[in-house]
C-alpha cells in the first residue's frame, strides 16, 4: 500500500479485499416507521453490529493486514479510550501481532476489559497530567511498533471507506444524501469517497454532537474551527477538537457540510433504534440517525442513507434512552 | 405451488426465489463472548432485523405471493396476537390484497397498531369467550378468502425455511447443531430441511419455554403431549399448546429433538444480545440463544448455529432484562 496522504477509491477497493474476509458484511436496515418520520426512504448501514461493536475494525484492520512481515513480529501502538481500542486490539489478534493501547485509567473498566480480552497490552495514563500522543509516540519509538491511528492515515481512511463501498453496492435506490456519524471525520472521509465514485450527485453531510461541531463549523467557514469544551456530551466516541489535517481536504473536496444533533435527540435515536430496528447503538452511534428523527437535515421526498456507527453502549445509557423516550 | 403435505428443498428454494426481493438478508452474527461461553463457534442467524422483526414475513410472503391473481382480490385472513399478525399485514401490503388480522382485544396497543398501520383491518375477540379459529373460518368463507395459517401449512414452513437455506449458504463452518426457537414448529420443520440438505450430520434441535415444552416431550416419547397451561411465559410468542400437525413429522423425520429454558434464562440472553451482539430480541426470539448460555446443550468444542427469531419486545421487558443482568 501507498504512503501517499490522498485518498482514493482504488485505496479503499484494495482495503476491502484485505479485510473482507476478517469483517461482517453488515447489513442495511430499513423500517416502514423511519420511512414514514422521514417522510422519504431512509436506508441504515448497521455498522453497530459489526465485530467489536463498530466500524473502527475495519480501518485497523486495513492498517494490520497491510504490514510487511517484519513490522507485524515488532507490533502497533495506538491511544484510545474506546471503539478504536477495541478495534486495533482485534485487528492485531487477527494478523499475531502484539499491540499496545494506551487508555486514560479512568476508562470504563468493560472497554479496558474488551480490549485486555484480545491479548492487547493496556497501558493506562492519567489524562489530567500526561500526555497520550507522548506516550504513545514513545511506545513506538522504544519497540519499532507501527502507530495505528484513529483516522488522520490514508489506511485508516481506507479501511473506513469499505462501509461506503459495501452501502453503494447494497442500496436499491440511489441516495440523495449520506449522513455519517463524526468525530475526527475518517469514516466520513472513507465513505464519502466510495459512494460518490458511485454516486456523483450524493450529498455528503456529518453530524456531530451539539457543542462538538467543529467539523460542521470548519467546513462551513473554510478556516479551522476548535470545540470550546473537552468533554460534556454523552457521544463520547465523537469529541475531536478538531477535524483531521488528512480528512479535512477530502470531505472539503467533497463539498460535505455538517449538522449538529443535541444528547437528548441522540437518546431518543437510540430508543427508536431499540424499537424499530431491533439494534442497539451508543450514543455516538446515533447521531446520523437523530439527525433525521429531529429535522435536522431534508428528508423529505428524499433518499436517504446514513450510518449506524458503533453499538458499545453502557446498560445504563440504555435504560435512560429508554426510560425517556 | 403445490398443495402437498410433504417440505421439500425444492418447495423452500422456490420460496426463496418469490420471496428474496422483498426481506432483508439478515446477517450471520457472531462475537468472541459468546464462543468463550459457549467453548465452541457459535454463529445466530438475525431474524430479529428481519422486516416487521421476526422469520414470521417470510412464510406469509410465501403465501401471498403464491396467490392468482383472482385469490389476491379476495385477500387473506390470518388469526395472529403477535409476530404472523404483523408478518402477514406487511405481505398482504407487499403484494397488495387486502387482509383482515383477528387479534384478542387486550393484544398490546402497540402489536394491533402496528398491524393495522400496515392497511390490514383488525378484528379484535374476546379470548374468553370466543374462538379465534372459528372468526377466521368464518370471515374466511364469507369473503372467499384464503387462510394463512402460523405454521401448519407447506407455504409457511417453506417460507420460514428460507432462513434455513441463507444460513447454509452463510455459515462457514459446517454446524454441528441448530438451535431453532419452536413453537407451532414451523421455522424448526423448514429451517431443519432446508439444513440438513447441506449438512446431513446436522444435530436439529428445538427450543422452548419451560412448562410449554410440548414439541420436546412429543419428540421424546413419539406420543404427542399437550402443555397443561395455555400462559404464564414472558414468552409469549411460543405458546402453542401442542406441535403441528404437519411440523412434528417433518422434525420426526429429522431425527430433532427438543430442549426447554426457564424465562430468566430467556432475560439473561436478551441482556447478553444487547451487550455482546446488539440486538434486541424478544424474550421468544430468544430462547435458543438462551439454551447456550445455560448450558441445555453441549457446545462445546462444537459449531453451533442458532436462530435469533424476533424482536419486538416491550420496553419493559427489555428494561427487566438489563437491570436483572
Amino acid at each position: 500500500m501507498t504512503d501517499n496522504s490522498e485518498l482514493s477509491l482504488l485505496m479503499i477497493e484494495e482495503a476491502h479485499r484485505l479485510i473482507a474476509p476478517h469483517i461482517l458484511r453488515t447489513p442495511l436496515l430499513r423500517a416502514d416507521a423511519l420511512d414514514e418520520a422521514a417522510g422519504g426512504r431512509v436506508y441504515c448501514k448497521a455498522e453497530c453490529l459489526q465485530l467489536t461493536g463498530s466500524f473502527k475494525l475495519r480501518g485497523a484492520l486495513n492498517h494490520l493486514l497491510s504490514l510487511t512481515e517484519e513490522e507485524r513480529h515488532k507490533g502497533v501502538v495506538a491511544y484510545s479510550s474506546g471503539n478504536h481500542a477495541q478495534g486495533v486490539a482485534r485487528a492485531a489478534k487477527i494478523a499475531g501481532a502484539p499491540a499496545a493501547i494506551v487508555m486514560p485509567a479512568d476508562a470504563p473498566l468493560a472497554k479496558r476489559e474488551r480490549t485486555a480480552r484480545d491479548g492487547a497490552e493496556v497501558i493506562l495514563y492519567d489524562r489530567e497530567t500526561e500526555s497520550r500522543e507522548e506516550i504513545g509516540a514513545k511506545l513506538a519509538a522504544e519497540r519499532g511498533a507501527k502507530l495505528v491511528p484513529p483516522y488522520d492515515h490514508p489506511l485508516t481512511m481506507a479501511g473506513q471507506g469499505t462501509a461506503g463501498l459495501e452501502l453503494a453496492e447494497d442500496i436499491p435506490d440511489a441516495p440523495d444524501q449520506v449522513l455519517i456519524c463524526c468525530s475526527g471525520g475518517g469514516l466520513a472521509a472513507g465513505i464519502g469517497t466510495a459512494v460518490r465514485a458511485s454516486y456523483p450527485n450524493a450529498e455528503i453531510i456529518t453530524v456531530e454532537p451539539e457543542g462538538f461541531g467543529d467539523m460542521a463549523a470548519t467546513l462551513e467557514s473554510g478556516e479551522r474551527r476548535r470545540n470550546p469544551a473537552k468533554g460534556g456530551s454523552i457521544c463520547d466516541a465523537l469529541l475531536v477538537e478538531t477535524p483531521g489535517e488528512l480528512t479535512l481536504p477530502v470531505l472539503q473536496t467533497l463539498g460535505a457540510r455538517g449538522v449538529t444533533v443535541t444528547d437528548d435527540d441522540a437518546l431518543a435515536a437510540m430508543a427508536f433504534a431499540m424499537r424499530e430496528l431491533r439494534v442497539v447503538l451508543e450514543p455516538g452511534g446515533a447521531v446520523a440517525l437523530a439527525a433525521v428523527l429531529s429535522g435536522k437535515v431534508q428528508t423529505k421526498g428524499r433518499t436517504t442513507a446514513l450510518i449506524l456507527s458503533g453499538g458499545n453502549a453502557d446498560p445504563e445509557l440504555l435504560l435512560q434512552a429508554l426510560k425517556s423516550n
